[in-house]
């Protein structure tokens, strides 16, 4: 089926990784995260929180006997473990995976109705009341990401049955919502069914879902509300609690992004990851349509979350309550949340902006909360996890001060809601998708992230097959060859990330050559032969970055940077007391390899000075500052974020004072 | 009736506060304040949330129908009000405003019933379920409030028809509480009626009122835990939901002080206005009765507060999760709780342990809570309050992040809960019960607060008539006069505070003399003369001081401080950043009186620093830091505490940053 609505005018190419720093993870996520998940699905895991979502999928599929347990959106969990599966088998075959996962489908399949419905919730414990709470029950929520496992395991083995059950929900999900009349002109209370629908748009050609994925956009926040409509129909009955709660109310709309018409949003606000998975299926749906209001909103809401609402980790959502965007400059170190899923979010969103315009600043995020954020939430064994990545513990506050309990000190072996860790599975075994983005009919390769691959991309003037090697994130040393080339030009696009000093240096052959810059990317176009090698080097520095004053969580402090990783103190390498050093602004900062951290990274130490607590006795709180300040000089010693936490429990900070002498 | 149990041994002897500083404050209780909170309990205030107090009490006395409305403690904020009622009446008589009372006080006698329980939300809302939640109901809690409000009353006027009616509320709950058999061997969810029983001895020399004090107090906390059994049998049923709530767990106990023994507890737990109301009827049993025990723990949970869970500003009980303490050195600033009424608390626990031992130190506590977070909760036209005292406001977060909405940037006229407005208005309007103790058998008069005032004290060796003059908070010169005197020799102590610089000056009759010191005392043994002059010339400077490293939240900051006095600095007089602020550690501290502000203060400035913003631009959150501090100097501007937010609402910050060059 032919359809006028396609950015199908560019690719991401068949990228394999192959990269020191990159590789590992992405074993892990196949040798240990997918089967460690597996166990986890399957209740399997001892001490660790029960997922029920396998259980549920049997009881619901009427091959166990039993009620339905867990979160409402736990069925989620199972298609989030098979789209990772789907990515992995497309990068690395594995029969036992593939036969593990076919099961899996299988039973999903038995527990469909033979209306395409599908949801355990529902189907166990609330049959007949499909579609009755879709403020809170997830249900289009769950039908999204069974859509995106379809996708996934379809483009991984060319197998269908999970394809056609998407379809069939899919197509049942159009039968029941929509304008017309008898239809639910409603949508979900979290966000997902959009952007699933657009990629089974992509995938099938099927308009209906493109433009189903529309209504949904289209509808929120139209007034008469339909979540505060649907809140009294249910005279106000809650999934959380079997009994009348009181109605929503209009200021509980913003958690949903339902406070007012999508195109007219202004920041970004509610719950983070509702709130990113929507800008995302926005963007994907102004791509695919030209919708100029959409594609203003999503550079609007972008701006306004990267500028003034992120932290430099790329941790979006600032507030517990909720898991929640607060407002501008409210980013807390302490009381943070930053959750995983959410930063995943951003990375799809910063995906889809990419896609919408060629400028290096979305990538530049995309890096920034993938190499911060999302890999700190897994711990180097890759089966502990964190679901709020903190700027800033204090183990005893973790477990002391309730306005703290959410932040953990400790990476988790499961949690009873167990977004995040199927989500950084999903994200890490399809990396290969975010490295290029390939124009064909241009003929225009964009390099996006430096992480070493072999890749074959289709241009308009044939293929072209590269291998990158990156010494990324250590040096800024990044190496193309060129195995395969048309014989006619074209171009390669190499990002200019921020965090570099200076301008980079481009050789080809061995020579270094000149370069234009557009949208922030090193442009070189060329008659490529075969063998040509590219180098592309960026100074990388470790730097001392501040924030910007209305920050006020960050006032008078400085954060280590070094390429695109932020680094933070942990006390194992300082002092118990993590509050009482400070960094002189002027410290030169001294990088070294440490081999006895995982993967030898690079560490940082700074010239800096200790409080002295001898003279404080226990039995002075405060006291008059003393004439001399008696702190000490010492060396700060930071490592990067992504790795903290893995040597016990123990105080951490990115953010730490400075001092300066003019 | 005759008692061993007794520390009649002091006295606080009859005081009239006459003095520039607190004068005031007290005539705004009596002429605004009191009048006003009649005007609360009786929902007069327009746009103010509805009290229901007085309301409950004519519905439970029959003379008005309706339900029983507002908190289920809300029969204390009438009893709280009566206490003030009764000091004000007793310093200040005032025959309108004691008719008024009278008829409360019928009103309440009418709601009694005949076997002397009195309550109404029980009354109205659950007749027959007396005494069956312990925990949430807070009925002997009112029951305390009741007793200490017919005490002051009586105190106050001679009137004996409240008295009557606490006596026989006394009576029944000695009834039905107690160890022997048949009687329930529990003990208030909310600490007061203890407190409030040993003042019902006090002055009726009633001992089985002590000893049912005693007997609450050793109950709490032993095993099997009366609270948890109270749980299981009412099938965890909560006055806050009609219907069945988890049981209570042995983890929630601490909230209670209820976790272990009394005598056993190490560190002060849970909701702090129990802690503290608990910690003063121990205080008082231990005085009274002897026991070592007792005295131990009052000690051990003393020091712990003060040393290691008070802010500055002499708040208490950090966390807005319960009201609660945390543990040892968690005080933030942005989301502190600090309530007025765990303050006041504090000021009783320090009375009582004034009375215990002769050392300065409580009474430095004492006047610190005092001087700032007491008296800051109220604005200065005595009809707006806080419930909750900051040490940091920033606006748009108290609007726009739950975790710090409970931090409200300007004061409320009313509360739904509001028991800390009547609680205000009963401390300061007892204020001069808390200038002097006496002791008559050894002829010493100790002076813990420099407020001017004519006292009359009672010492074996005669009458003592004295006249203080004070120009505290703003200089350290206190005068006294002896307008009466006994014929032999006394002592006068004067307390050394610990904001003292240096060793004061002590004249009679403008000669300096020596003096020795005890317990922080300055010692005046003499034969006096009437018309005698002391004056006491205490230095009082202005001082930045810092806080215990181990106070994370304050590290690398100053407090300003003068005398009793916490100083901060508020937007309007310094910038709307004020974060973006820093004081240089040596910078000398300018005094002023600023006569713009109420009751002409002095105002400090200090030499310091504003990071600049011209050169940030909305699009860069972080960035490298510049290598010239692009600071500007500027004169940092601070107001006592006890002022802030009078002007409008703006950001506010008691801890500022520091800075200092070697």
């Amino acid at each position: 089926m032919q359809n006028t609505f396609t950015n199908k005018n560019l690719s991401y190419g068949i990228v394999e990784v192959q990269d020191p720093f990159w590789s590992p993870y992405m074993q892990l996520i196949r040798n240990t995260v997918i089967p460690y998940q597996w166990e986890a699905l399957n209740d399997r895991i001892p001490d660790a929180e029960p997922s029920y979502a396998i259980h549920n999928f049997l009881v619901s599929a009427g091959l166990k006997q039993g009620e339905f347990e867990g979160m409402v959106f736990q069925d989620s969990d199972v298609t989030k473990w098979l789209e990772a599966v789907g990515h992995s088998l497309r990068n690395y075959p594995d029969p036992h995976l593939e036969k593990i996962a076919d099961k899996a489908i299988e039973l999903i399949a038995k527990a469909q109705h033979s209306n395409g419905y599908i949801n355990t919730y529902y189907t166990i414990k609330r049959p007949g009341k499909q579609w009755t709470n879709l403020q809170e029950a997830h249900e289009l929520y769950c039908a999204g990401h069974l859509i995106e496992a379809a996708v996934a395991y379809y483009e991984g083995t060319g197998k269908r049955q999970l394809l056609d059950v998407a379809c069939k929900l899919a197509d049942h999900i159009d039968d029941v919502f929509g304008i017309e009349e008898g239809k639910i002109r409603g949508y979900d209370g979290h966000q997902e069914i959009e952007l699933a629908l657009v990629k089974l748009y992509k995938l099938t050609n099927e308009t209906r879902y493109l433009m189903l994925a529309k209504f949904f956009i289209d509808e929120r926040g139209t007034i008469p509300n339909y979540l505060l409509e649907e809140s009294k129909r249910r005279g106000g009955n809650s999934v959380w609690h079997d009994q009348p709660a009181p109605f929503m109310t209009s200021n509980q709309l913003d958690y949903h992004q339902a406070h007012k018409p999508v195109r007219e949003q202004e920041v970004a606000v509610g719950h983070a990851v509702r709130a990113v998975y929507m800008y995302t299926a926005m963007a994907d749906l102004a791509n695919l349509t030209g919708d100029r209001e959409l594609r203003e909103a999503c550079c609007r809401l972008w701006e306004n979350i990267v500028n003034k609402q992120m932290y430099i980790t790329g941790g979006i959502g600032s507030s517990p309550h909720g898991e929640a965007f607060t407002f501008d400059y409210d980013l807390p170190n302490d009381t943070v949340y930053s959750e995983t899923c959410a930063s995943i979010g951003l990375i799809f969103f910063a995906n889809r902006m990419l896609e919408m315009e060629r400028s290096s600043g979305y990538a530049d995020i995309l890096e920034r909360a993938l190499y911060n954020n999302v890999i700190s939430s897994m711990s180097q064994d890759g089966m502990h996890y964190f679901y709020v990545n903190p700027l800033e513990v204090w183990p005893e506050a973790s477990e002391k001060n309730p306005g703290r309990r959410h932040v953990k000190a400790a990476r988790q072996k499961w949690f009873g809601c167990s977004c995040c860790p199927p989500n950084v599975s999903r994200l890490l075994s399809s990396l290969n998708d975010y490295i290029y983005t390939v124009y064909p009919e241009e003929n225009k390769i964009y390099t996006h992230l430096f992480i070493g691959s072999e890749a074959e991309h289709k241009l308009a003037a044939g293929i072209v097959q590269l291998k990158q090697e990156s010494r990324l994130p250590w040096e800024g040393y990044t190496r193309f060859e060129f195995t395969l080339v048309p014989e006619v030009d074209f171009s390669l696009f190499l990002r200019i990330p921020s965090w570099c000093s200076g301008d980079p240096v481009l050789k080809i052959n061995g020579v270094a050559v000149g370069f234009d810059i557009q949208g922030g990317y090193a442009v070189v176009v060329r008659q490529w032969a075969k063998g040509d090698i590219l180098e592309w080097e960026m100074n990388i520095e470790a730097k001392l970055v501040e924030s910007h004053p209305k920050i006020r969580a960050n006032a008078g402090k400085v954060a280590i940077v070094r390429g695109p990783l932020v680094y933070c103190l942990e006390e194992t390498d300082n002092c118990s007391v993590i509050s009482s050093i400070s960094i002189n602004r002027k410290s030169n900062l001294e990088v070294s390899v440490d081999s006895t951290l995982p993967g030898n990274p690079i560490v940082v130490k700074a010239f800096g000075r200790k409080d002295q607590q001898l003279s404080w006795r226990e039995d002075i709180p405060y006291r008059a500052v003393a004439q001399r300040n008696d702190s000490q000089s010492v060396l700060v010693n930071a490592v990067p974020y992504y790795l903290w936490g893995n040597r016990g429990v123990g105080e951490m900070s990115v953010w730490v004072r400075a001092f300066d002498c003019e």
